[in-house]
């Protein structure tokens, strides 16, 4: 039995962890904190809980969640770089769903937070989470830093591309668009239904702090510098990212030795669904499953190469990706718990 | 193993039967008919399948339906009432998911169908598929008539008052609201997004099929007849039934003798779930999931009763009910397959 | 030309009432107030505005404001009744959109929106702005409360047939279903898109602000005391009001009577739409114009009348009805302004 | 008066035509035909239109339309090529919503649309109705082919680029995003608002009819060849559209001198609005209104020029640039009848 505790757990990655979390066998929720909620039951808050998760939002408290396993951060960023040490030393496994481990660049990371980071030694210990690439150091990881919804989707397009060798790595473009359940569960206007349905517009043009993340995992696949344009766009519906990836091919290509390589790159990965030549995901094909569903094009007419990637933000974009690390940490089969088919309609 | 035939799935209770089937382990699906998709691969319709669902489509073919234990008709009314009698005496056991077998009186199918009923004599042994009403004729029938989205609703919401005769049959009003999924994947301009999103209308105000297999249900709980007017409305969204029930005490009631009442009811039931008292339903509580979220009030100012009554249309509203019933019909647990937390946001 | 002048508009009436304001030439917008939003151009907030709304926001300054002839409230309650009379003293004209004037029984008032009313001597002087009812009072009113959002759909709906004394007083139900936009442009968790969309729920069910509004028009209009069940629902839309109606006839209707009853009592309003015999409105046939429409059907199984109303919550709930009270104020054409078309699709 | 004939009007673009026509003074609509709808008020059809527009549809007939001063085909594509030429010689001005004249190149033209062109004399004729390229040739045409929906807004965002010469014009992308009622009013399934709805795909990847019209135009502002990929989304909303357009620089280049650059370009033109720099534009700004709202930013860490458009897809890209294309035509105000604002929100 694992023993989980999750730290504020009041946002939409808090509720998802619940969700994937709570019908296991194998996993015990022993705490959930929120200081905002303390005292309040999980369930009033998420009544399609009901039934399922009876306990009450705790303070956050060292003792008690160093009593668990494996502690979730279901955080804005910059929480966990302030716990996460204490509990690491008393032997606790961390699950880090916030950016504060996510850049090996700590100035990087206090340009874009625009703060200082708290745990500079941390850094270096983190295991990006990012199973089809770190699925080893993952194993045996203390703190590992579960990538963003857009970085997830983002890389797991490119990187067959970049570590074959087969696009210039300076000039990528990812057109990416979010349902609004990624701006969290927080009161603003510009998620207000009223506002945010009915239109689609691009956001964080001048730079979004998911492209420093993207570009690091794309120098690691390119083993070379990259030069990534990461235009981020508001959808109006609540889940799911969609990439429209754009590449330009070094040498000749053909479509068909495209398919072949992205199906070789995840053929054994459980939770990446390379689909058919001309293939075209749509975003309601994952809504609430973990996986990841990919299409790879080449038009002959403009020489490019275009890569559609689609996730549900929540799950392979957060919770459920933070689930799969916690199976390869522990031993488990690493799709226990992320099973159920995608709803749809 | 319970080997499993589903007749007719391209259409949204096929695809939802498909989703809580496909991941069990006690259950084969042998065979999935469509006459007009004979050849495509289920999961090539439905993508969310992919990996879960390898089958074709093939068409109808009773040597082979009939090798099966049970069989899902997830078709429009009128054809389980053609094919049901053969798979019958074969000793399958059927699921009818469709409206042929839900009225009891003859003639009223007949005149809200308009053409004749092609087996007037399996009516009588069909059982209406309500375990919270039928439990125990269930787990004998050889056929089962799975009740419509807007009838479990009202029933469930009603039932309470009406067995223990705390309001005036005779008028019953239900103010019911279903999400566009409700109208099936059927080419229509009414339901294209374009015309049914940003919009709210009532439909069928003359008349609605489910209105007599309300009423039947209606008059069964109260043992007299009843007087119900029935209000359908479109809900600019894909899944999801309201259903506001107002009713007049014949005396005095209070809101927690009534709060009570429906507590008491429901207690055993494992898909009914009362709220607290001054609770508020919403039908993204109960998306994707079998429940019926059920809350009472009492309205002292006007002395009226006003019960709120919320399902997933496809779920409870129709597959996962039908799934439920199986589970009763073969002796498993009856909420096998049928655990998994509502999807929210 | 109308000095006009808008309090508060950094809602969804304000900028309402700016698109409807602005294209006229015989308006002249001469000052928009924000205390938070002083200095910003209005047109920065409402992109929509840019080239039609050049001013900035101001801070609210009665020497501004009171070279006016008109200024509109677009506040929420409560400022109104503090600011009007020091206007009205120098002879400004008001037309207030928030509830601070609506009800004639302070106590009541003071009863619903918890605080004491700051210029009860105003309340006697105020016109209620419903011009189907009161339409020579607007025109020399100096001071007029526009009606809200529910309580204009409801007592359209329902005032032909109390006036007529057609149905039971003491048992009426309005089940009505608003767009998200009607809980205003505020930040809300409830009102995000991701909590809002694909949901649908009842709400203020205990008891909502605008039951006593309606029930002071439904009294007068059906002389007597009248008993009311008001069940407000929140729709996955902006905008758009339904409200379905249920009355008990007190003696014999015909359905070809009740629709004879509605086209007499509205043949004069140009804003009042009554459908043919059988009509089912929907809130896009007036998405964004001044219109309501309405349908009346008489259910003879049950021996219910049931009304349809529809309008734009912020057009002819809002905004566009302030229009037209300013409208009959000044002697313009009633219509001025009013013309554009529902948007459709 | 200008005496207007629309045929086939049952479409999104007919009825948009309708709302934009119905109200103005000085155009009289004649005839809306449909022979499909022959004797049924257009009205039923469209209920926003109650009280604006009392035509019955009639079957297309030369000589009524004969009478006309212009005809607005708000066809699929293939039946103006049909019919154009009949009218043109008794006089009538033509202006096509419809793709048949738009292509310049015949075979190009036969190559998209997979038939023989049947008027290959009038495509010389045929005056590419982009009031901001072609608004002398517009003043005097016969024949005006309104520009496409993804074509109005990528040539409007390319041009001044293009024009001055200051990218490559081998490596342009065009990221583009489109609501639902670009799909046009007919009953498809991947239209149903349960398919469509929460959820965001790539479509048209391998090849869409807007493609050739684009590059044509882009040629046009260039002066030489281009190569263009075109990647064409479906964003689950009524109406928008939002193209994101990514080139290289050819030389050094200033975000400055880029904002300059829109500045001049579009001085003036009444309906672009080119934002102010950082801008971000969003579809909800031009709901319902005939401006394409832009924004170029130049992002330097990766040497990349994105231009964001936006236009509503039922007006600027449709039938409010036919609108424009007729005031043109006739010597009206350019604006007329399309001052409207933006409804928000």
């Amino acid at each position: 039995m694992i023993k989980v505790g999750i730290v504020g757990a009041t946002g939409y990655t808090g509720v998802e962890l619940l969700r994937l979390l709570a019908p296991r066998d194998d996993v015990s929720i022993e705490v959930v904190t929120s200081r905002e909620m303390e005292g309040t039951a999980v369930s009033v808050l998420f009544p399609n809980l009901r039934g399922y998760v009876d306990l009450p939002f705790t303070a956050p408290d060292d003792e008690v969640l160093a009593r668990c396993d494996v502690v979730f951060f279901a955080t804005p960023h910059n929480v966990a770089m302030r716990s996460a040490r204490s509990l690491m030393e008393r032997g606790v496994r961390i699950v880090d769903l916030s950016a504060d481990f996510r850049l090996k660049d700590r100035a990087e990371w206090e340009h874009w937070y625009k703060e200082p980071h708290e745990s500079p030694e941390l850094i270096e210990k983190a295991v990006y989470g990012l199973p089809e690439v770190n699925r080893d150091k993952i194993r045996h990881a203390q703190l590992v830093a579960v990538p963003g919804c857009y970085p997830t989707a983002v890389q797991l397009g490119f990187i067959p591309l970049l570590e074959a060798g087969l696009i210039d790595p300076m000039r990528l473009i990812a057109d990416a668009k979010s349902g609004v359940s990624g701006a969290g569960r927080k009161a603003a206007v510009g998620s207000l239904l009223a506002e945010a349905s009915e239109s689609f517009s691009a956001y964080g043009v001048a730079g979004h702090r998911h492209l420093p993340e993207i570009s690091q995992g794309l120098k690691l696949a390119a083993g070379s510098d990259v030069g990534l344009t990461f235009i981020p766009h508001l959808v109006p519906m609540i889940r799911g990212i969609n990439a429209t990836l754009y590449a330009a091919p070094v040498g000749n290509v053909s479509a068909d030795d495209l398919q072949a390589l992205y199906e070789r790159r995840y053929r054994d990965e459980p939770f990446v669904d390379v689909l058919p030549k001309g293939g075209l995901p749509a975003t309601r094909n994952v809504k609430g499953s973990n996986i990841c569903q990919l299409a790879v094009h080449y038009l002959s007419a403009s020489n490019t190469i275009v890569v559609l990637s689609v996730i549900d933000n929540l799950v392979k974009g957060a919770s459920g990706q933070a689930v799969q690390n916690m199976n390869i940490m522990f031993g488990c089969v690493e799709t226990s718990g992320l099973h159920s088919i995608a709803l749809m309609p």
